[in-house]
């Protein structure tokens, strides 16, 4: 049923738990003689590594990818693309005999299926969205006439950058973590992707948002302040928002989104400070997944 | 390709443009022996219809509703269940010779398919709608246990209640309108709905909130309060959230959309000073959509 | 879960029962800028029609259609195109109080939904495939460079075509029935539509003729006779199934559908002697649906 | 857009060439708790592999299976089940060079998607069911209550069991192939799995059946017999079929399907004398995942 897939014409399926032997991806419908290897797509899993930094977890993984099917000679052919990383630092015994943390989906895991992998968070783990990363950077491909960047707008309220290294500081030393909010901007959409009702590209934006670990917020263009707006002044400002009755305007697509903080707090396990700081890459993969899909879309029905 | 459709294992589909002959919609999936009558549909859409106060459009539409298949002695047969509307009140001559309007979807329209209908926005109007509460009422047959109500929040930014009318006859005087936020709780949804990845419960519901026209922005739980906030405060907050992982806890599930201000200001068309007070029956349907659904996943596959 | 939907990119839902008040369909993701109006329709429905000739059933069922939503001007818009045929002849009284008939869906649909309609097959009439006749010919529009052409082959095993007559006289007067082979041949259909694995054009088509009330069996090309062949006389006969590894050849697309005898005989209600007889313009329609389909499919993925 | 998947809610989706360095599949929506471990899955592909007889394919693939996902200590977990098969035997050299070989799908994939693997039929190679039948062995956990057999019928015509090696010896000799009818049934499906009409579950079959590469034809029950049967005799076959209205009856479900004869003859790689002797598991495999997934559909219906 799609529980693990994502997409409707370039359709993403992904696969893996944070502390199994590996986890990978299928991307299926991506459309061939695009020139795609394994260092594009490595590139931008390093980007998104932890260990590079000193606030993200130290955990050192190689994130290492494997293309295994899809790609020939250096150019998809239409078939499905197969990726996959091996997990070479999964430490699991530091999670062993751990009850559910509050905050960790581990509870509603065993609600659901009666079950529950102890060694960390199964499939609701950020180590699942180096497979977003992975798939978002095949859709890149897709839209070469796209530019997606993503960068943080607030770490714990704090709009000023220059404070943020002394949030983080503080943060780690009191064994706290902190909420951000990343903000993304896609130039280059034509207008006309999207559809009317219910794959409109707003709607389908906020789903790919929201089904990133730790975002419990998604506006598109103006977003909250329009709920608090009047008309006139919702007027000018919605010139920015890229999407008008969920197909795209040719303007700018600008979306937030509002990570919580990290929920596993003071206990073994290795763990960022603050989460939304490694969402960028994956809030700007999840936006690339959406576009190439939209167009594809576009193509098929209008020509 | 399920542009106009939406939902998984309970399927809606709406079509119809707001002054063409009719609306209506398709209910795919509904379980069978489950009591449906015309009145009890008819009662959700009377709760939204437009000309039931001064603060809404003085448009008189009846919103007769008829259930063309699927019911049979007054109960769902597993069939699809067919609901139509007839337009009775389609004066299309207000809209008629009109340049594209800013804020309305007719030029992505025109943008994407090349052609529009001028009588008034086609698909994307608030009309559309009433179909969504039609299904959503549908949809609260298979979800007994649960109760979901939507109430507005916030009117321009103002959170007192008593303050409201006077805004808004401010802003009708002014030929002005105005934001909106709408809270909806629903209480009695057992632990274990959702799916942690793509088809997360808190994902289904963002996209089905961002899809009504004129929502621009959808927070979970504590939303984007918890993009601003550190750790150990956000731990107590998000006990109310109601899912974790992307899938629920059996605490109440909350969600809030805010709602841009009107954009049609001014033409001779009869419109809202506030779409976001008829919004909240609308969140309702798209939210028992959403719950119906993922229950019938949920019993599909974990029995 | 599209129970009762069929298509990927072009998406056909149907709805209704053979004795409630009309049935209807909605096809979704039909591109834009098509001419369409009533008549068109209402050309492929008459040559389905019961009624026409002395061996098929006599029912007069005028199938008026009518296009509610998705056409503007006589043009498409790209929004969804939902059409209705109100149930005029539906005299439910001879069906009234009957058992299950065996070879009638009525007791599988007891087993699986718990009750019946007991009025005659509910959905599972040969009465729904009006619908499935509409949506072929809309679907036609999509593919103008395609002919599609279904004709019978064999009535009871009886190939030579000056046989019929005599054939369905003598059922007709014997209260038995025959069985049909019907043939379907689409030329013009470009090489490269389809898909190698799952969404494969003749695993598609196959369902599609599959899915028809009646057929009980299905074969591409050669068929059968391939499964009774050995490897050189298969090289030259394969040269006229059309379809190779899932993917069309640019050669005409050859098919063959098995309807067995009606299986409602000697009762009070109205039924053909041959259902396959009817079964020719069903084929057609469920063929240009699929094909409609792939070609939208093939122009997203493949530009 | 699931070109390479399969499957409604329990889901299927496959990757890899046949000359790539390995081939995979995910399987989504399975229920959790059931138990799994890979023997159980090697089990059913080492029955198809080839090199196991004189009558298959000389290849020595140990087509050894790793489980990389939704397995914790021997139990499905409710997350995606990954699996993967190294090509440890993949000599393309032998395939190198080769024009486009007829009654392969090498010419289609060249028209679809503007280039091709050489190396051996790409995606349509016989090598991809190993995973259907990997799949296959999952499903079969979903539906322990019932079984399912595939044998062969016929090969060459000929449906003398005793004549089937001197048959095989001859065409081997001659460099030539032959077509084969494989019969599947499978009993203990209860009453009520399928829909009537898009979603039926003869139809499903007969797509997976379809799907299957060679395979040219596919009936349920009586089939093409049916078609050119009287209605009498084909009250009584009928009671075979095990589907009626696309639902379950409870009785047996019969299908067979033709197989075409090889067509790579003659040429430098390994291939079979006739592919329907290895298709046999893999009809079991496809029927087993299409039964389990109209149980898991069923069940989120109705219950």
């Amino acid at each position: 049923m799609s529980f693990n897939s994502f997409g409707r014409l370039l359709r993403f399926t992904s696969w893996g738990e944070s502390h199994g032997p590996a986890i990978g991806c299928v991307i299926d419908g991506c459309p061939p003689g695009l020139e795609l290897a394994e260092p594009w797509v490595q590139h931008f899993l390093d980007a998104r590594r932890p260990g590079t930094s000193r606030n993200v977890s130290p955990r050192q993984e190689p994130d290492r990818v494997r293309i295994l099917s899809g790609v020939y000679e250096g150019r998809t052919t239409g078939t499905p693309i197969a990726m996959m990383i091996d997990n070479v630092d999964a430490r699991s015994a530091d999670y062993a005999d751990l009850p559910p943390r509050p905050g960790h989906a581990d509870a509603t895991y065993d609600a659901k299926y009666g079950l529950r992998d102890p060694r960390g968070g199964g499939r609701a783990s950020a180590r699942e969205t180096a497979m977003r990363v992975a798939g978002g950077s095949v859709a890149r491909l897709v839209i070469p006439e796209v530019e997606i960047a993503a960068r943080v707008l607030e770490i714990g309220g704090e709009t000023d950058q220059g404070r943020w290294d002394a949030l983080l500081d503080e943060a780690r030393a009191g064994q706290d973590s902190l909420g951000a909010i990343i903000e993304c901007v896609a130039t280059g959409v034509p207008a006309g992707w999207g559809a009317p009702i219910y794959a409109k590209l707003d709607a389908d934006l906020a789903a790919a948002c929201m089904g990133i670990n730790a975002v419990k917020g998604v506006e598109i263009g103006e977003g909250f302040a329009a709920g608090r707006a009047r008309g006139r002044e919702s007027m000018d400002a919605k010139l920015t928002s890229g999407i008008d009755g969920g197909i795209s305007t040719g303007q700018p697509v600008v979306l937030r989104a509002a990570f919580k903080p990290t929920s596993s707090i003071g206990i073994g396990g290795r763990h960022d400070p603050c989460v939304g700081i490694r969402g960028a890459p994956v809030v700007e993969a999840m936006i690339a997944l959406v576009l190439a899909d939209h167009k594809l879309l576009h193509r098929g029905q209008c020509g």
